[in-house]
């Protein structure tokens, strides 16, 4: 394998800069080979290539200041906040100051009036939860790891609860971020809607901290509904499945999540956790909504599977019984790696128009089914979203490959489909050259803005693309 | 009055330019002083400044061509639709080539079962209603005026559905825009959700022209709902109206619209449609679903109403008789001018933070009670946007800037609730100042963008921010 070009090996900063960083941090400074090789790893595949130095602000004028430092110095920053990303976004290609955002975990304000709140950008989304549980009010997008509001944003975020309540591009109102000149700056105000210049607050969702290290952010927030149903049905046909999501939407139902798991996903689950659920393409929902509301929810969607060929639709309102419902899908992720003992996973997405869906699964899956490797499938089917799993051996090469490839295969045909070759994890080193077939010249342009922002290369720099 | 710094006079283009633009568009060069003076004129209190000529291509590549010739000639290009953006967006303060986009008003593509479609920037949103109605389906975005789709995703129009179905943020999947050197950009695919590098669609969004010209809009689509009720209620205090409001959407009553028109408003409205109504804030709402939900959303609404002081909730799910109770809503516009013969409405907007709605419309209409300027409210409320009508005499200097003032406090109150200066009319020429208050140094990093993707400044100049 080629020698990695980044800081694979250790290289100290200069004493000098150390001591710049320490004036504002003075313990918060780490250095050490534990702590950089943590940072520099995640849940991926990617090999690890750790920062020079890891520090741990407590305010964004701590974090502009050290962003001062690095400019000056010409020193690559890269933030972090809970290490979850799948497609490299934290790994230190070259090096540098990694912003550890996790002690940033203070919840500034909960305006419930106006069912928004501002964080500091390394609060956990379930930290988040816990502390609004008592106010009726609820943070809704939940992509599976208990992220850090601040990494979600940062690399557009979404999961279960997406198709009804949006993804972080709809549930942030505002951002304020350190950008590459140390300069900070606040992206909007709290108003709900707003036309006043540009969509900064956008520019920044997604960016994955190429143009601006996110330090505070303001959400929307819902309120717990009164009732909430959950149910489960299996499905003969993945066709059926599909044009049972498609029917419900379309007829306006406001299903809160529409989660699917592939017969192999299924088989996976009932060895994990000594289930016998029938090896089918199942569906599992969730309805929020008042009780009547979620009466009609359930009834309607019932119905509809039953025209689609869908079998027995198990559903309930008791929490306990829900909890037990879904519990086969909130498995899904384990249930897939223990197919294989001592494997890793490795975690792929792409999104279709929902129309395109069914093939797309379908096509997929009779690739996979060349392959030797498990990979069950698991989809947020409601947004036309769905995963991969490879549960691969970790000692062998000829197995990466092969994944590499299939997952090639797979983002050819969700492009090929007018779908996109991530609906959710992001581009960070993984996905580079399918950002470039998807958005030909428009990739061009996001380098413009890069320049234009970050002229120094500074921030996160390799991620998403390279700059020339 | 100082004399204006652009083409207020007519300067024709160089014939050799006029020669290259007639080889793509023939016929479609109008150079005619009064489609000239049509071109630079708004519906607002702007100045006419006409363009030196006013092009209407048929297709994205046309207008591709014509950037390129203006780019070579350093000729400024101002993107028009309906016309009907109220802040001066296409006011051509220093001359240059209008395109017209109207005569792209092609409804390219439908797909019903992905709710969306692909129109051509000229498309209005009657024209695409009127389309869609067959298929059982609509698109929800409601500005008031039959504007052209480009044009509202320029300006991140929004309007009375908002509340529900957001603005042309979340309306809009992917843009076709032709950029300031020529290319033609996809800024996404048909994917209903995406975390593939910088969100450029959202960026296009709300640029107003100064960034890329849209010539193509991928938008979100609705199911016709099954069932509409609407209703009236008049309240005692301005502040149990919107406490409504904000107690319905706490609940998480998923209301379509909800329009407030204050006693002003409704004043002005009884006197043009010689109607009776109670002369006291008063809201308007409209509710989509099932027959079951919208009859449970109705009595939750009404509840809520009574508790807070409202007086009687008169609601029907009768077209005919839906019509009649939001008629005085829809006629707000021209009730308000009705005040005085012949005179002129400057319709400003801001948006504020919806737990400080009450106090913000409150304190506004003590202050224009000051003047004697007609001055009714209107209001989307479930966002927390209001616009104010100056009803002027257009001879009047003296009124102008005594709305000017008014204006100017009005914008200032909205900031300092943690507002913005417009909620969906857009900068333009109208609140440059204010977006400078509202960003600060945001308005850099904008700055920092316009001059990497438009170097010559040539692309709608002038408007939302000044280049240094």
């Amino acid at each position: 394998m080629d020698q990695p070009q980044g800081s694979a090996f250790a290289r100290p900063l200069a004493p000098a800069v150390v001591s710049e960083l320490r004036e504002v941090l003075g313990g918060r400074l780490q250095l050490s080979e534990a702590i950089r090789q943590q940072h520099g790893s995640c849940e991926a595949h990617f090999e690890t290539m750790p920062p020079d130095a890891v520090a741990f602000p407590h305010s964004t004028e701590e974090t502009a200041r050290l962003v001062q430092i690095c400019a000056r110095h010409a020193i690559p920053v890269i933030p972090y906040g809970a290490g979850s990303s799948l497609e490299g976004q934290v790994v230190a290609t070259t090096g540098g100051l990694c912003i550890d955002l996790s002690e940033m975990n203070r919840i500034v304000a909960v305006h419930a009036a106006d069912l928004d709140c501002t964080v500091q950008a390394g609060v956990t989304r379930e930290q988040l939860n816990e502390y609004l549980r008592d106010q009726g009010l609820f943070f809704p997008i939940d992509p599976g790891a208990n992220a850090t509001i601040g990494g979600m944003a940062a690399t557009r975020a979404s999961g279960t609860n997406a198709v009804r309540y949006g993804t972080m591009r709809d549930a942030v109102l505002s951002l304020t971020a350190v950008m590459p000149d140390g300069r900070i700056v606040r992206t909007a105000r709290r108003a709900r809607k707003s036309s006043a210049g540009y969509d900064l607050t956008r520019l920044l969702i997604g960016s994955e901290g190429t143009l601006g290290i996110i330090t505070e952010v303001t959400l929307r927030l819902h309120g717990i509904p009164d009732a909430i149903s959950s149910a489960v049905c299996a499905f003969d046909t993945l066709q059926g499945a599909v044009d049972t999501v498609i029917t419900a939407i379309q007829l306006g139902v406001p299903v809160a999540r529409i989660e699917l798991v592939d017969e192999v996903g299924i088989g996976a689950i009932n060895s994990y956790a000594k289930l016998d659920l029938e090896e089918k393409p199942t569906l599992f929902f969730e309805f929020h909504g008042t009780k009547a509301s979620v009466d009609e929810q359930v009834e309607i969607v019932r119905e509809i599977a039953i025209d689609l060929g869908g079998g027995e639709f198990v559903w309930s309102n008791l929490s306990e019984e829900r909890s037990r419902l879904w519990k086969a899908r909130h498995q899904a992720y384990y249930a897939g790696l223990s197919l294989r003992p001592g494997s890793t996973g490795w975690a792929t997405d792409v999104c279709v128009p929902i129309s395109r869906l069914a093939d797309c699964i379908l096509e997929t899956r009779a690739d996979l089914d060349t392959t030797q490797i498990p990979t069950p499938i698991v989809g947020h089917v409601g947004d036309g979203n769905f995963h991969v799993l490879f549960v691969l051996d970790p000692a062998s090469e000829e197995e990466a490959a092969e994944a590499a490839r299939l997952n090639d295969r797979l983002v050819a045909r969700a492009l090929a489909m007018d779908g996109t070759c991530t609906g959710e994890h992001g581009i960070g080193l993984g996905k580079q050259q399918w950002l470039i077939e998807e958005h030909g010249p428009g990739v061009d342009i996001m380098r413009l803005i890069k320049r234009a922002l970050d002229p120094g290369n500074l921030f996160n720099p390799g991620k998403i693309f390279a700059m020339p």
